[in-house]
C-alpha cells in the first residue's frame, strides 16, 4: 500500500518525516510512504532542500494521504491550482493532517462538522474556519484524522498504520522507534491516545 | 551558535530531523542547526534525497555536532578519508550521537571507557567495539552524549540546547514540539531523563 506525505515549501521537518519514516517501517503488508511535493524540490522552514518522490497527482491514487505542516500553509490553501490537484476521497482513502495540515483538510471540506486537532499556533486559524479545536493530540472521524503538536505525528503515523495494516503492526513500529528503556510506556500511551479511534 | 547535524547516505530521517528541527527553534540565543552531508546530496534509508547545507569541514568549526544514524554507518566508519575529516574536539564542542551514530563516536575514540546508549539493532556492534550499552534513552559524560531509539533524539536535542542555551530554552522547545495535551508530561519526562547530565 502506498501513502503520500504531502510536503510543501516551508515544511516542518518533524511533521513530514516522523510520519514517513514510521510508515516505511511496515514490511508485512509492505507500506511505502513517499514525500510528495508540488514541485521537483521544496525547502523546509529551516532551509533543508528535499526532492519530491512522486508528483502531486500521486496523492489522489494513494491508499492514504498525510498532510504535513509548515510555515506557509495559509498561503498554500489560497493557491487554487494546487488545491484543485488535491481531490482526496475519504471514501476510499485514509486521510490525516498534522498541525497546520488541518487548514488544508478544512479547505477541502473534509473537516465539516467535526472537531479537529492542531498545534497552538495554527489553532486560531482553524477556529476561524469554523472548526472546534480539541485540547488533545489526536482525533479521527471515520477515515479522516488530525493531530496536534509536532511529536504528536507519531500518533497520526500509528493510526494510519493501524488502519492500513492493523494495530499489531502499528504497535510494533511505535515500539521500534520509541526511546530505549521507554518502549512499553510509549506503546501504552499510543494505545490510550488511539483506542477510541480504532 | 552553530550546530552540524551529520547526515550520511542511508540516513534515518527521524534522527537527523528531530534534532535539527528542535535545535532551530531556539531564537535567544540563536541556534542554527545545519544538515551536513559528506557529499552535495544524500538519500535517506527510504530514498528521500536532501541537499547538504554546509560542507563536512563545518563539523570541525561548529559549536556542537550531532551525529545522525542510518543503515550504512558500519560502512561509513570504515571510510578512512571521511572519518579523517571529522576531527571533532570534545574540549571545545558539544558532541552527541543518535543510535548508530555511536559507532562514529566510538571510532573517533570519543566513547573510550564510558558506557553509551544506542538502538537495539546497533547494540551488538557498539558492544563489539568494547563499549557497554545502557538500557536507557540517554547518557552523557562531559561534553559527549549518546541516545538510543529514534524518538530518543528529542532528549539528545534537548540536552544539546540545554548545554548551549540553558535548560529554560530546552524546556521551551520540548514544550513546543510535544503533542497537544501532553506538553507538561513531555517536559517532565525530558527533565527526568536529562537531569543527571546537566
Amino acid at each position: 500500500m502506498r501513502i503520500a506525505v504531502l510536503t510543501f515549501e516551508g515544511f516542518n521537518e518533524l511533521d513530514s518525516f516522523i510520519a514517513s519514516a514510521m510508515l516505511n517501517r511496515v514490511k508485512q503488508p509492505a507500506l511505502k510512504a513517499l514525500i510528495v511535493c508540488p514541485t521537483a524540490q521544496v525547502a523546509s522552514m529551516n532551509g533543508v532542500v528535499v526532492h519530491t518522490q512522486a508528483p502531486l497527482a500521486f496523492a489522489r491514487e494513494a491508499d492514504a494521504v498525510i498532510v504535513g505542516s509548515g510555515v506557509k500553509t495559509r498561503e498554500i490553501v489560497r493557491d487554487a491550482a494546487l488545491m484543485g490537484e488535491l481531490r482526496l476521497d475519504p471514501k476510499r482513502q485514509i486521510i490525516g493532517a498534522q498541525c497546520s495540515g488541518a487548514l488544508v483538510l478544512a479547505k477541502l471540506g473534509l473537516l465539516a462538522g467535526v472537531p479537529a486537532c492542531t498545534d497552538m499556533t495554527t489553532k486560531p486559524w482553524v477556529q476561524e474556519a469554523g472548526i472546534e479545536v480539541l485540547n488533545q493530540p489526536f482525533v479521527a472521524h471515520g477515515n479522516v484524522a488530525t493531530a496536534g503538536g509536532c511529536l504528536g505525528s507519531h500518533y497520526l503515523a500509528a493510526w494510519t498504520i493501524a488502519r492500513l495494516a492493523g494495530w499489531r503492526a502499528a504497535e510494533a513500529v511505535v515500539h521500534y522507534v520509541a526511546p530505549v528503556g521507554q518502549k512499553d510506556e510509549y506503546v501504552e500511551r499510543a494505545r490510550t491516545a488511539l483506542a477510541p479511534y480504532l
